[in-house]
């Protein structure tokens, strides 16, 4: 038999369309009986690391889903300047459906004051703790919580203790900020690294509105 | 001279919140510095692409900052199903400020039908290519455009020239989607990599409402 004689017998189609459609059954099958196994539903523990863009904008998109649906977020900054107008703005228009807590006190680098950083960071984990354990929010953002946890301005023990006994298990929790620590990402449930391939601060493009803040 | 003595001399302090705090100094005066550098402004093509989560919750990040400066945006989404539910709800409490188009006909996977996909991805492109060349956006997002790109659904080459030659300099351009070709990251400004590292779907965890769609 010739090789297209062996095709034909075999059932295959030389017609690409169709080819194209035996191959996304085949596609569609496979995902489908993966997907049948996914019955578990929990509150997840998610983090966004890496030194590339998107960690926090990510996570702000995740936000505005849940809210989308009328699901209560809440927000706790660790890091100040990191996100501060934009997305407020825009927070805004849900009113009581988010709560917005800004904590830190500016960038590390612009600060220079250690103890006043420590002390901002600790206030914020508080509140954060309050929140998470209260169970009133959908989802959690501890945005920057990594660059903290990085200048050991708080115990990474005593985090990592508080989201694994708790955290109630309906809540998810998003974490933000490269550098994520090893012990975070082991009882992380969802761990995304963001890199970073190219970027137009090498070609003198300054931060822009509505694209970098 | 003892290394006390040294570096008493030099002015350098040993106590571990001082050293930070000229740590952070230096630091602060570097970014400084960089940053006094950039100095244009220009319409960006972003590109967010790999296997990990995060690139169209990005993008949508982006979409709602730019929102809350009170900032139009487009976004035409090439493939159904990418997102639907939560991303809209949010989207229209913004009005008149976004414009929705949804313009695929289904993940390529649940359709089989390669000639309706085809004609799909050219509508798609078709009206991009007016809502880009209007200006009147200040980011215009093409949702899952490397899909299509990656089943040859559309030409490469003409979705190329386009972005270089008609896309008006002070319009922001974001991509989305795995798989990125070369030539793409090759124009565009800035391009981030979500990577997976960790994925709930292991631990048979199932999508979930303002988590995953």
């Amino acid at each position: 038999m010739s090789e297209d004689e062996i095709e034909a017998a075999a059932g295959a189609s030389v017609d690409p369309d169709a080819r194209h459609a035996e191959k996304m059954r085949k596609k569609k099958a496979v995902r489908d009986k993966i997907l049948a196994t996914k019955t578990v539903e929990k509150g997840l523990i998610i983090v966004h690391t890496g030194k590339g863009k998107g960690k926090s904008t990510a996570a702000f998109g995740m936000v505005f889903r849940s809210l989308g649906y009328g699901l209560p977020v809440a927000v706790i900054q660790f890091v100040k300047g990191a996100w501060e107008t934009g997305e407020r703005f825009a927070l805004e228009r849900f009113g009581d459906l988010v709560s917005i807590n800004a904590m830190g006190e500016g960038f590390t680098w612009e600060t220079q004051d250690r103890q006043r950083d420590i002390a901002a960071a600790r206030r914020a984990f508080e509140t954060a703790k309050d929140l998470i354990r209260a169970g009133e929010h959908h989802l959690v953002l501890l945005d920057e919580l990594n660059i903290v946890l990085r200048y050991d301005y708080l115990p990474l023990q005593e985090v990592l203790n508080f989201l694994t006994t708790e955290k109630p298990p309906h809540v998810h929790v998003v974490i933000t900020g490269r550098n994520a620590p090893d012990g975070l990402i082991e009882i992380a449930d969802l761990v995304t690294e963001m890199e970073m391939i190219k970027h137009p601060f090498r070609s003198g493009v300054k931060a822009q509105k509505g694209i970098e803040f």
